[in-house]
C-alpha cells in the first residue's frame, strides 16, 4: 500500500461559522492506494477526537504502532486500497500538522494564537476538508467514513455537500452532542485549565511533551470513562490489585486505575493540550439541525446514502440516538441504512471491534 | 420533630480493617424522634459520600435545606417520627464531626493526620456504628436503611452482625464495587492530589472553605457525571445556551456547564477534600466478600430480612448488581425482597425520588 503525507497551503482566507477567520491556513493530510484516472475511487476518512490524518500503515518498518484505522484500511481490508484511493485529512484545530492554537497568530509573528485561537466547529473542518479536496480537482467521492467526532464530519459533509459522494458511513455518533457528554467535555476542559502548568495556553510546548501536563492526564483519564462501557472495564480489569501495593494503603492501587494512569500519563506526550480545549468545544458544539429550522430539514439536504452504524454497547452516543437520524431519513423517504453492532465493549467498539463491521463496509463499498 | 445532634466519644482504640487503629476516636450523630423504653424502635440511616448525620429536620427556622432526607424522616413520612427513634450517625472519615482525617493526629497535638489518616473502609463505619449502639444501650435495631454508600454500610452491617435488626433496606447500591466506578473515584482522588493549594493534605481548612479548591470542584463535577442520567441531563438542561456567553466564544457556556460549576464552586464550602479522598477509597474498596471465601459465604451470615431497592437508570451503580445479590439470596433461601424503581433520574434517585419508594420503606416498617 503507497502512504504519502503532504500538506497544503491555502493563502485564501478560510471563513469560520462563528464569523473569524484563519488566513492563511494549512492542512495535513494522508493518502493511501492511487488514485484513478477519473478520480471518482476517493474515499475520505474523517477522524475522531485524538485521531490524526494517520489512519493506515506504518512509515518505517520501525514503527511501533500503525495509524489509528489500520484494522479497516488497506490491501485488501474493508476499504480496500488495492480499488481506492483513500484521504485522511488532521482537522483544523487538531496538533498533528493542521492550522491549529499552536500557529503563528499571524504569518511570520513568532507569538502563538493560544486561547486567541478562533472556535472551530465541524463545519468547519468539513470546509477545509472540502476545499482540499477542490484543489486536488476531486469533484466527488465515493464515501466519507468516521466515528465519533469523525461521523459527526461525515453527517456535516453530506447536509453541507449534497450529492458530493455517494455513500456516507457515520459510526458511533448521534445528531447532536447530548448535555452528558457537552458536561464531560466542559470538565476535561476545565482540568487542563485548573494546571498551573498549563499557563493560560502560554506554556512551552516542547517541555509539556517532556514533563507531561497532570490537567490534560486527569483530560485523559475522564475520557476514557466514556470510551469503554462499564462491562468492558469488568471484563478487561475485574477487581485485581497491583501486587506491589497494599490492600489498605490509602495509594494502592487497582489494575484499572494503574491503566488510566499509563494512558494518562502517555498522552501530553503525543496530544496538545490548546488543541484538546478546541476539539472538545467542536464537539460539544455539534448539532447537525444548527443552520436549519430542525433536523427534518438538516436532514432532508442528504442527497448520498446514509448508512448509519451504531454498538448496543456505546455509552458516550447511544444507538437511540442514531435510530432517532434513522426514523427522520424514513419519515423524509431518504435513504438510509442502520446497522446496530452488538457489543458490550463500549464507544471505543468502531476502533478496536472492526472485524464486526468491516463486511458491512465491504459491502456497501462494492454496490 | 425532636433533633438531638451529640458526639460520643472513646478512648478504647477502634480497630480497624487495615490494621492500624483509632485512639481515641469520637462519633458524631444525631437522633430524631424519642427512644421507647423497650428500646426496641430504633431505626438506624447510613449516609453517602458527602452525606452527613444530619438527614432530617432543621436545626432553626432560619436554615435554608432540612437534612438530606427530610422527604423520607419526620411525623408521619416513611420513616414515622412519632413511631421510631432514627439514629443517623457521620462516619468515621467524614468530615462533619466524626474522627477524620482533620483531627489531631494524637490526642493534645496540634498536628492533623492529613495523609497519614488510615484508610477506613465500610467495614470500619459499621464497627464504628456498632460500638456507639452498643454505648447507647441499644441491643437491637428495627432496621438499618440507606443508599449508595448507606447501602454499602447496610449490608455490611448485616453480615457482620447477624440477628441486630429485623429489616436492612440497602438502596441504589451493589454488593462490590465494579472497576468502572473505581476509576472514577480514581480520577476525583486525582484531580484533588494534583491541585497544588491541596498541599499534599496540609492545608489550611479555612482558607480552603473560603477560596474554594479547583481540584475539588473539578471532583465534584466528574462525581454529577454519575449522579445523573444521560436522560436527566437532556430534560433538566437539553442544550441550552447561557444568553449572556456567545456560541462561539471558547468560554462560552452551555446550561449544563453553568450547573456544574455553580455545584462545584460551592462543594468546597462544605466538604473537605481529605475526607472526600478517604471515603472515596472506602467506596473503592467495597467488596461484601472480603473476608469470606465468596459472595454466598458472605450472604449467609444474613440473619435479618433484606429489601434491596434499585433504580433503572442509575448508571452508577445498575439495577443488574442488585438483582445478583437477590439471586444469591434466592440461592441460599434468604429472605430476600428485591423493588426495582421505575426512573429515569440516575443514581440520585434515592435522594430526589423519595416519593416513588417511600410507602414501600413504610409498609416494611408496618410488618
Amino acid at each position: 500500500m503507497k502512504i504519502e503525507t503532504k500538506k497544503a497551503k491555502f493563502r485564501q482566507p478560510l471563513y469560520l461559522e462563528s464569523g473569524r477567520l484563519l488566513e492563511p491556513w494549512e492542512i495535513i493530510y494522508e493518502t493511501y492506494g492511487e488514485l484513478n484516472e477519473k478520480k471518482d475511487n476517493v474515499i475520505l476518512i474523517t477522524h475522531a477526537l485524538s485521531g490524526s490524518h494517520h489512519a493506515a500503515g506504518k512509515y518505517s518498518e520501525a514503527d511501533k504502532k500503525a495509524g489509528w484505522w489500520d484494522d479497516l484500511i488497506g490491501d485488501g481490508k474493508g476499504i480496500d486500497t488495492k480499488k481506492f484511493f483513500v484521504i485522511s485529512t488532521n482537522v483544523i484545530g487538531s496538533c498533528f500538522g493542521s492550522t491549529s492554537p499552536l500557529h503563528p497568530i499571524q504569518l511570520g509573528s513568532s507569538k502563538r494564537y493560544g486561547l486567541k485561537f478562533p472556535v472551530i466547529t465541524i463545519k468547519d473542518m468539513v470546509k477545509a476538508q472540502k476545499i482540499l479536496l477542490d484543489s486536488l480537482g476531486i469533484t466527488h467521492l465515493r464515501a466519507i467514513i468516521g466515528g465519533s467526532m469523525g461521523g459527526m464530519q461525515a453527517l456535516r459533509f453530506a447536509v453541507e455537500y449534497p450529492k458530493f459522494a455517494d455513500d456516507i458511513i457515520p459510526m458511533a455518533t448521534t445528531y447532536q452532542t447530548r448535555p452528558a457528554v457537552i458536561a464531560v467535555n466542559k470538565i476535561m476542559k476545565d482540568a487542563i485549565l485548573a494546571d498551573p502548568e498549563f499557563k493560560n495556553g502560554e506554556y512551552d510546548p516542547i517541555e509539556i511533551k517532556r514533563k507531561g501536563l497532570r490537567g490534560l492526564e486527569i483530560a485523559r483519564m475522564i475520557g476514557f470513562l466514556g470510551y469503554l462501557s462499564p462491562a468492558t472495564f469488568d471484563k478487561k480489569f475485574g477487581r485485581d490489585y497491583l501486587k506491589t501495593d497494599g490492600m489498605f494503603e490509602l495509594f494502592g492501587r487497582f489494575q484499572v486505575e494503574s491503566y488510566l494512569e499509563y494512558n494518562g500519563a502517555n498522552f501530553p506526550k503525543w496530544f496538545d493540550p490548546l488543541s484538546y480545549i478546541y476539539i472538545l468545544k467542536a464537539i460539544s458544539l455539534f448539532d447537525i439541525s444548527r443552520g436549519y429550522a430542525n433536523l427534518a430539514e438538516a436532514l432532508n439536504q442528504i442527497e448520498d446514502r446514509l448508512h448509519l452504524i451504531s454498538f448496543s454497547g456505546d455509552t458516550l452516543f447511544y444507538p437511540e440516538e442514531m435510530r432517532k437520524i434513522k426514523e427522520e431519513m424514513d419519515k423524509l423517504n431518504k435513504f438510509c441504512n442502520y446497522f446496530e453492532i452488538d457489543s458490550n465493549y463500549g464507544h471505543d467498539s468502531f476502533l478496536v471491534e472492526v472485524h464486526k463491521f468491516e463486511d458491512i463496509i465491504r459491502d456497501i463499498l462494492k454496490e
